[in-house]
């Protein structure tokens, strides 16, 4: 047995030597811009926390959901220092990035989930995870209530509670259908996985179906309509794959209906992919053009029944309908009513998303945090506080700010309001002084707080959202959270934060800052395009390398980034596979 | 893209060359047993029919099933002699001796799946497929109906026949539950690649339930507690695949339960694997009491609820009870429902199983064939026919019978009834004419019929079964179907087969010949038992080396070859996955 010794000691060393991962990167890369997008993670050390708190109970964290931002925090918490519970109904975490390659099976489904206790095994085994629904957030009593649901009937109870003193949200979003009558019924999503293999197996059906004696070439026609609501970057990715996947493969094996495949991409907006840079838009839309997909721009979906779909354009009015073989809903997220529910006990039953503030802190409630998908960063503005600011600035009390006084403020300004610095750059200021120049772009050597809020008066109109339904932001947040959990007890005693200006000391913690790495748009054909950094922009076939060894790199683990490059290598010998399972 | 073009070629140049196949099993072979299972294949070269029968109307052949039969005859076929149309509701051919691998995830469903449409691609295109069932054979008119399910409201027809001129049955067969209440409520089973993969979202739900919180053990011990009814070579093989799972990978994740794992076998008969030699049966058994997988034989189910099993011990007629996790009931076949419909049309409606005679033609009805596990052959008595055969053989109808008359019919009389040749080996008998000796055992001149019946007597009782779910058999019979559709123009003017005793003349063609190559059954730890000709019996670790070697190159395609390798790989190096998708 010495083939299976070698073998799992070669499985060993790769799993104490993380850094090997890199190599891969190496042999894939074709190109140098991979810089921009290499290991996002910020420097988490795992400083443990002081003896004494080991020996005194551990805290108890809860954590909802494994996706981007629950894997993210989970691979990082301290586990000496709080006790850990997940729960999630989905036992493994997925790489969502790559689930519209797994509808045309590009990638296999099972290549890009890991199981979450093979992550959570790495950390010594103190974490423990429950595969359930939470269905309640009892924020009063601190406690949830989680239901487990299993197709067989298996015994024991079907609910259970568990107790948290801090509780970590990152159950995602869901699909919005924005109550468009028959989506639900009549539509597939591409959210979670097994969605993304039943849009698998519907596509080989529509083709099967096609190819049956007796249907009139306008029924072939029908069935092999495929239409995407939604021209963001996943429903555009999903065009771009079926269509790879119909002209490399589809149309060698039923050759009778090659020239009947329609793919229609209906947008409500004026141009699809409209997030990215106009130059990324423009070039997909003329990508598509060629490729033969139709884009349908300023059309909204008013209703979709088993075998049509209803639309106004915008522009005339008018209502139109199509039929379909296949629709694939694509169009945003909404929250989760669990997440609702808690909404209405904190306060927040008017907000359309749970709020949290630059600490990603639940506003509303204590020990409660919230990342990823499901909540976002309420920004302070700075004109709330601008009288406090200008008085905790003016040391001296007297009613005017010196150049050197505001200097002595201006770093804790910085990273307490972020925008102040998109605005210097949006007008740009070199220095952070020239904001209290006077109208006419003179020096000044004082100003008052009239002068102070004018100077400020714009800085606000600069507050950026995160981008949504973003794997970078969720898994940023994870890190982050660890690093602040991870250093609770060190902060409280030397806090690492901005000053603060309402209160007196400082902010226990450093604010979350998110730093945009860039974003791809694959559109087929082997093209990609790049929105990196620094207003960069790259399009084509060695983007398209460069996405490779981003998405191989950026796996969670060495099982399935070979996994992925060998779905890549049997694609490109085997073509993919269209069997109906 | 240059490196596209290389894999493309290099894609078709291994299309091309077939007989690379064997490369593959040199190197992974590390035993000389391979001869044993080599490529059954008969030689059947595309012979073109006459020229004058392509100007006329193709005749038509519809093949309903693509399991080992019905691929092994579309592969050889002549497209260029028949129109040849496939109706199958899977559009892929599964390798189904690697199903219980795919439950625990050591194979991926995927890779021991080939579409159809890529086989029937090989053969330039001429031969239909459409994924339908078909619900009823007519086989007064020559149609069959057949319906096509599809999960997506698609537009067209669902249901539509077709004509045929031939048709060739090879619809296999369906799971027996010999109407035990609450099997198909209650149990999995492990036919189709689906209960495969359901097998193993259920096992992984099983482990997650029992470490939820507030089950008592007792709760997590029923939970755990696998069920397998049916001690055959299925049932087995997924009970020790199971076993290692288990042990291998799943201890290490949920360690809070390992030991409230439980596997039990349930056998009606008093052994396990009774089909196979006694040593493997035995060995089995051992080995399975070593590994703590529970053995019940002598216990016959008569119940099955969603939370126990209930079954009656033979020797003591006492009823038990036992709670249980998960069930996989794999006890044997039964006809189909199609096919038991068109054995009442045909005179066979009290038959359990098809019958056709040696050249697989259906008993009863002209143009159709079965094969497969859908139908057995219906050996031809000796003893029916003796007064036929012996007056064929007394040439100058003297009434007696010379050796030298009987050597001259004695290769008709071994081809027609494989029987004789049985008898003589089970009797250690050199040479055939041997038969014609008196009782005491010396050679006779002559024998009147009296004495001929007398000789022939216990002939019968050699007549062997072929083994029921044996892809060897259907796919040997596939093979050999194709040669005859191949020949039937050469062989009408030139007949191949024996003489015919009743009549005149010869039959058309030979009579099908089952050639066993030998039986695996996995028995988990990495160690196989072997049945082999000529009673070769092996078992152990090389085994499951030869076992690896001949599953790899009995693939359909490089395709799946490659596939299946490289998850053996896989599950060495990072061992199986438990996500549970």
């Amino acid at each position: 047995m010495t083939i299976l010794s070698f073998f799992s000691r070669a499985s060993r060393s790769f799993n104490g030597y993380p850094a090997c991962s890199k190599l891969l990167v190496l042999c894939t890369l074709s190109s140098g811009g991979l810089v921009a997008y290499s290991e996002s993670q910020t420097d988490v050390s795992n400083t443990s926390v002081e003896i004494n708190a080991k020996d005194c109970k551990k805290r108890r964290v809860v954590v909802l959901g494994t996706g981007w931002a629950g894997i993210s925090f989970l691979k990082d918490v301290d586990v000496s220092a709080y006790d850990v519970q997940v729960i999630s109904p989905r036992n493994y975490f997925a790489f969502t990035p790559l689930l519209p390659s797994v509808t045309c099976g590009t990638v296999e489904a099972r290549s890009i989930v890991e199981p979450v206790r093979n992550i959570i095994k790495k950390r010594n085994g103190e974490i423990k995870f429950f595969e359930a629904e939470c269905i309640k957030i009892d924020a009063a009593n601190k406690k949830i209530l989680c239901r487990s649901t299993f197709d067989n009937n298996l015994v024991g109870n079907e609910e259970f509670s568990l107790e948290y003193d801090y509780l970590v949200i990152a159950v995602g979003a869901q699909v919005n259908t924005f109550n468009t009558p028959g989506v639900v019924e009549n539509c597939h999503f591409l959210k979670e996985v097994e969605d993304a293999q039943k849009i698998r197996r519907s596509v080989i059906d529509c083709f099967e179906k096609a190819v049956l004696p007796g249907l009139s070439e306008e029924e072939q026609r029908i069935n092999l309509h495929f239409v995407i609501v939604g021209g963001g970057p996943t429903g555009v990715e999903f065009a771009a794959e079926l269509h790879d996947y119909v002209q490399e493969d589809l149309v060698n094996l039923y050759p009778t209906v090659k020239d009947l495949v329609k793919i229609t991409v209906i947008q409500s907006g004026d141009h699809i992919l409209n997030m990215f840079d106009e130059r990324i838009s423009s070039f997909a839309e003329q990508k598509f053009s060629r490729d033969g997909i139709e884009v349908q721009t300023g059309c909204r979906v008013i209703s979709v029944s088993d075998k049509e779909i209803t639309m106004k354009l915008k522009s005339k009015e008018e209502i139109c309908s199509i039929p379909h073989g296949l629709v694939v809903w694509s169009t945003g997220v909404e929250t989760r009513p669990v997440v609702k529910d808690f909404m209405g006990q904190i306060g927040q039953g008017s907000r359309r998303v749970l709020a949290t503030d630059e600490w990603l802190r639940v506003k509303g409630c204590a020990d409660v945090y919230a990342l990823g998908d499901c909540a976002t960063i309420n920004q302070r503005k700075v004109m709330e506080d601008i009288a406090a600011i200008f008085k905790a600035a003016d040391k001296d009390n007297s009613g005017a700010l010196t150049v050197k006084e505001f200097q002595d403020v201006v770093d804790d300004i910085l990273e307490r309001y972020p925008q102040v610095e998109h605005y210097l750059k949006s007008k740009h200021l070199s220095d952070v002084t020239d904001l209290l120049k006077d109208p006419e772009g003179n020096a000044r050597d004082e100003v008052d707080i009239g002068g102070f809020k004018l100077a400020l008066s714009h800085v606000d109109s600069q507050m950026k959202n995160l981008p949504a339904t973003a794997q970078q932001v969720a898994a940023q947040q994870g890190a982050y959270l660890s690093k602040c959990f991870n250093h609770r007890q060190q902060c409280e005693d030397n806090p690492e934060g901005p000053r603060r200006f309402k209160g007196s000391g400082r902010h226990q913690f450093h604010p979350f800052r998110y730093k945009h790495l860039g974003q791809f748009a694959p559109l087929g054909g082997e093209q990609t395009a790049a929105e990196l950094p620094g207003d960069w922009v790259s399009i084509g076939h060695s983007t398209q390398w460069l996405w490779y060894s981003v998405y191989a790199s950026k796996q969670v683990s060495w099982r399935t980034r070979v996994l992925v490059v060998s779905d890549w290598t049997r694609r490109f010998i085997f073509g993919r596979d269209s069997s109906r399972i």
